[in-house]
């Protein structure tokens, strides 16, 4: 319900429609839909000029800030196509509240989210003959803001543009719900309390990479991060957030400052709150993860994300020994989440927690 | 003495050279010279196709990984032009070694230094005309890498630009050689060990810009930054390292893992050894400064870095305290260190250090 009068989003069509990908190649943000919403800010104006045009690169001063110190923030959400021809998506005003959380910590202009939201669900709506149909694909929607000023000067940007592209995705791990493994990182850190860990922007995607590819060398899927001031507490696996079973519990940490606070982490939170598992939001020690594994009561572990919405582990690497987690495929709990959460998105299954949007239907 | 065989850098003039900008109007990275260096890199390829052409915009897919994932390093510095004719490189080695250490941090690929400082060296030549002359002026030097892969997957690029920009500088402070008010910070951090502070890369600004905003807001020019952990060792003052004059001896935060290894800072350490002044790097806290303060022995604070070479720091904001360092210009070993450096810089005293680089010269 809004009652607010919004800019009207001009619209400019693509005269040369691309071709669309075959549904088994389409991997993970390898392929970009037909067009792109885009809105530009400067201090004079504020936001303005909200419009659709054809997908097309964009230009910028080689002294545009985003190159130099890194003002950018961005989203990501899904859209899927339900059984009987409609269009879901999942929280986006989730998305929307998060992408503004993360403006204010980057020193960026809030944006008005009536229009994220509008603008979403219109690009949505024209490119909709781009989302795929088979199991597990999805049209991911990545919202971002960069910065464009051309000053290299060490301040907040005065210019910035706000852009909303598609991707037709698949499984975002090629080998799907196949558990991953994952290195327990004691060397890097990749966010800190104070520092920018909460807000979904670029710094932080970069300074996992090396991680990530020291973890990979030794045959690791993802890495599961410490805390960067006591380097024991438990803070995310990869770039999602990460839950334990141990006994009869269910266990993640709670929100402290330095990681992301996931969409897909509060769906899950949620949703095991519903069901009656007993879950515990708190600190949790990588000792106390590897006793329980010792003593035979860590059963499950999974991430959570909206690329890759449930990721099972099934292998924990830490000081040299590999401890195994399950039988090798996604644990019952893990499964149990997946096809619910993934029911919902679909459609598939009623959803009790009002959590869906229809892009032609009313909220 | 270089005994590769460098690749052939190509050079494109420009035919319609830009006006100059007047003097005195200059400021801090505002005015692009004429002409750019670029290089790309692909996974195939690597490093190739080095060029001089005119400066112009970049045009980059909106998915591309500088957008999104913030993989970028870059460097600054300066060319002087001296009173004979000649122009000066100060240091260039240092920042083509630690631009190659950022690269590896970032897991980007590493450049060969001798093209980095060829192309520099060529382009500053071509552009020599646009270096001022007025005192406090110099012609800053921007390289920088950028990830230009357009894929959302995080992961490292496998397609990279590398661009060096000129921009005929001003002093970087409009009050020049005022010493300027630090607000002691407490509540953000700008990196930690095991993160990428000691990289230059793009996310590390990011992250500074919030606490810088809300000093200025408290009438502050600078964030003095403590460490993430322990929240009590001094790290840097805005993106500058800094020293502190405490009785007879001078102090500064000994390399740590967490802020950057300043070109600045090193050639300050050796000039003071030179000097024979005694100085410490070691790990310093806030409580020690204050003491020291409280006891009338904190005589002088400065930070040190390419944009501002030295920047007197008179005023410090700590719990609602402004504690007053110096007599509000700038101090006797702060002025002897600016007036020898720039001087070194700029050729009009002699280099014992073998410090500066002649563009047409040999090294």
């Amino acid at each position: 319900m809004n009652e607010k009068m919004l800019p009207p989003i001009a619209i400019e069509l693509t005269k040369s429609p691309k071709a669309r990908p075959p549904a088994d190649k389409l991997g993970f943000g390898k392929y970009y839909t037909d067009h792109m919403f885009i809105m530009d800010y400067d201090t004079d104006r504020g936001w303005h000029e909200p419009r659709i045009v054809p997908y097309q690169p964009i230009t910028l001063d080689p002294s545009a800030k985003v190159f130099h110190y890194g003002q950018t923030v961005f989203e990501g959400l899904k859209a899927y196509p339900t059984a009987d021809g409609r269009i879901l998506l999942f929280r986006p005003r989730k998305n929307a509240e998060r992408l503004n959380r993360s403006n204010e910590r980057l020193s960026m202009p809030t944006l008005d989210e009536e229009i994220v939201l509008e603008g979403l669900k219109q690009l949505v709506k024209i490119d909709r003959d781009w989302i795929p149909n088979e199991p597990g694909t999805s049209l991911y929607i990545r919202p971002f803001v960069i910065a464009t000023e051309s000053a290299l000067g060490v301040a907040p940007s005065r210019e910035y543009k706000f852009m909303i592209i598609l991707s037709p995705v698949g499984m975002y791990y090629a080998g799907g719900m196949k558990p991953i493994s994952i290195f327990v990182e004691s060397k890097y850190v990749r966010a800190v309390e104070g520092g920018v860990g909460t807000a979904k922007t670029a710094g932080n995607y970069a300074a996992s990479l090396k991680a990530q590819e020291e973890a990979a060398r030794l045959g690791c899927d993802q890495v599961l991060w410490l805390d960067g001031v006591q380097r024991k507490y438990v803070e995310e696996v990869g770039s999602m957030n990460v839950f334990f079973r141990i006994g009869d519990k269910v266990v993640t940490p709670a929100l402290n400052g330095s990681f992301l606070a996931g969409v897909t982490r509060d769906s899950v939170i949620q949703m095991l709150r519903h069901w009656e598992v007993p879950l515990e939001e708190r600190a949790i020690t990588i000792d106390e993860i590897v006793q329980a594994y010792r003593e035979g009561r860590l059963t499950e572990i999974f991430g959570t994300g909206t690329a890759a919405v449930i990721s099972p582990v099934g292998e924990l690497c830490w000081h040299g020994e590999r401890m195994k987690v399950g039988n090798g495929s996604a644990g019952e709990l893990s499964a149990r989440i997946y096809d619910t959460l993934t029911g919902i998105q679909t459609g598939k299954l009623e959803d009790p927690f009002d959590w869906t949007i229809a892009i032609d239907g009313a909220e």
